[in-house]
């Protein structure tokens, strides 16, 4: 390999491979990369609006339809769009080759829907790379099962397939073309001024990923930060831009104590008055919402009280609201506990940094920000690189834009 | 396996599956037969107009594609069928799995987009027969070949796919559902008397198809015929109906002299006169036009004349004449032919019947029903179980019409 030359993957959604112009304009990014003389293996989505109208299609089949079947039929949309790209890469005369997930094959578990990848043969893709410089062209989203069927990995499948490829491969970076062209401070609906970073951390884009920032996939991070696979954010319509890169924590030179606010609208809070404060009753409560597959987010005890008992809260989405408050309610019989109250107009708001684990004082701060403006907090978690506190939601916008002033985040006012 | 119960492909095509209520339709026949006990492979087309579709998205990705990637691309539509057919299936609780070409695998040769099948491996649906009765839906048009990727066996290709998969599973029969309720004497838009047939032998179906005749492909007919597979046409909209049976000849107890009349629009001719009479003269016009890629249908020489030269003649498609007639002017420098002439509002009537081989006369009672209409016959081919002229193409109807009375294949007149 030459001096300058790099092995890399590149990942296009599906706004990006959304119609055939757009393909084209996804053909002429790769033919520029790989004029340049890189190994290229490019991971695709389905055309925008493709999978949900074949999952809608399994679902008006049958309510309960068998899942392997449903990969069967969602998995054709990555199909389409690689060999669409292959032959319009090849028009340009840049040799390149589809594959599909049993062609690698990319081995998955038998957990159909929503997969995990346990391995990928990379042999394949290199020898082509090695022989003709071909473009690997590989269908995002699916692999195959010990069973011999096509798997599907869930929504946002198509960023871990591009992940797992390039850990598999080696390959110097990740680059995720999208329709932003990078990652955000926070969002610049709220905030006009908010920054676009040039780098943050794996750890960092984790917990933005996962707090509501819809740019990539939690599980997609994770498995960069595993690995160790350099990511970089893009916009297929500015491929010249230098978009964010997401690295390993060492390479972030310059540690602000917070990189971003992140928020997310819609949470449900139920409270539990008078809960007897013995064991297993907290395990009671949150097995039955887990059998529910109801997601729960933050929780709150308080210490117990003179009469044994103590007050127990927890946030999860408001969609989920009626489901858990029902729930709860059906183990009244089991667990005696008192009034149960819900507030469903909240929103969590967090501040994130790698920097806070050698700056003490930043939760403190923030919850001072917040006072100064008269914003109540009603449940506090924290972590490592996070504070996360849960407020009304009417206060959102305000609560985001006084900690990203105060946290030094606003873009410079040019004079 | 108990008495009478049997093992059955069935197959069912692009408007058979149109739409979700057209596979619940199909559904319904499937269950139903399967209720009756038998072991049953369903082979299903795409849904109508969806390989159209993709065939336009690969052409306008770019005119010269690859067709290895257009096997990719266009062996979707039938995954997507096959998907939600297996769905309904075992939401009516019957067992059912879907499997797509490199599944089973169907291997074909390399020929992408016209591939030929070489082998089906039977076990593991016989597998699933014997210990689940287990359904199997198997996608048409669609095999791997030893290249590890998609091929797509052509136009038509799901016809062959079922035929092929019943010999390969040794199948009673392979029921072929359409939009028709069998085989007719002619088209009954043409004879509003023509009648459906209850049975006809391979060979007549294979001259009826390859004369015009739309409801079977060619290639589908040939292998049966080699195979020995007997065929049912049948419409999904009257699975009832006895439809018409395609069996060995041996088979046939009544034989007609004729069994139908079949004609072929948009013929051309092109003559050429005072060729040069020595060999290889014709070997080299028409190695020429089978390098065009041109189909030349019936040929006709005369006899040597004092000079030297013959005429000779030969008919195309009459979309091909202009490229034909190029291709023949470009030989004029190494062949010295004299004019060219050429008539490209021709058509060709048949008349097809396994009964011809013990029935003496009846080309020429064919003729002579001709040319009492005054119907100029311009070539003739013959071959053992079929006659066909070259007509004048405003004649065509009046010459099926009377071809039909005059062998005695109108529907009787109900008093």
């Amino acid at each position: 390999k030459k001096v300058g030359m790099a092995r890399l993957v590149l990942k296009f959604g599906g706004t990006s491979v959304a119609d055939l112009a757009r393909i084209r304009t996804v053909a002429e990014i790769v033919t520029q990369v790989w004029q340049e003389g890189h190994e290229l293996a490019v991971v695709l989505s389905a055309m925008a609006g493709e999978t949900n109208r074949l999952v809608t299609l399994a679902r008006d089949a049958a309510p309960l339809y068998d899942v392997r079947e449903y990969d069967t039929i969602v998995s054709t949309g990555e199909q389409v769009t690689v060999g669409l790209l292959a032959i319009i890469l090849q028009s340009q005369g840049v040799p390149a080759r589809s594959w599909l997930g049993w062609q690698l094959p990319l081995r998955t578990n038998l957990a159909h829907g929503n997969a995990s990848i346990v391995e990928i043969d990379r042999e394949s893709i290199e020898a082509r790379f090695a022989s003709e410089r071909q473009v690997a062209v590989v269908a995002g989203f699916q692999g195959l099962a010990s069973d011999g069927r096509i798997t599907t990995l869930g929504r946002g499948g198509s960023d871990t397939s591009a992940v797992a490829l390039a850990a598999a491969l080696r390959a110097e970076r990740c680059d995720i073309y999208t329709d932003v062209d990078g990652i955000y401070t926070t969002d610049p609906r709220i905030v006009p001024r908010a920054r676009k970073l040039d780098a943050i951390s794996h750890e960092e884009m984790l917990e933005l990923a996962s707090l509501g920032a819809k740019v990539l996939q939690t599980r997609s991070v994770s498995l960069a930060m595993r690995y160790g696979v350099p990511l970089r954010v893009v916009s297929t319509f500015d491929p010249q831009g230098p978009g964010t890169r997401v690295v390993p924590e060492e390479e972030i030179v310059e540690e602000a104590p917070v990189s971003g606010v992140a928020f997310a609208r819609n949470e449900a809070k139920i409270t539990l008055n008078a809960v007897p404060d013995r064991p297993g009753v907290a395990a009671a409560i949150f097995e039955r919402l887990s059998k529910a597959a109801i997601n729960i987010d933050m929780i709150v005890q308080t210490v117990s009280k003179a009469d044994a008992t103590t007050e127990m809260a927890f946030t999860c989405a408001r969609s989920d609201l009626a489901r858990a408050l029902a729930e709860v309610e059906s183990l009244r019989a089991s667990v005696a506990f008192g009034q149960i109250d819900s507030d469903d107009h909240l929103a969590k708001v967090s501040i994130v940094g790698i920097g806070m684990r050698s700056n003490s004082g930043v939760a403190s701060r923030m919850f001072g920000v917040l006072a100064d403006k008269g914003i109540n907090i009603q449940v506090i978690t924290t972590s490592e690189i996070k504070v996360s506190v849960l407020i009304a939601e009417e206060y959102l916008e305000l609560a985001v834009r006084a900690l990203h002033s105060a946290f030094d985040l606003d873009e410079p006012v040019e004079l």
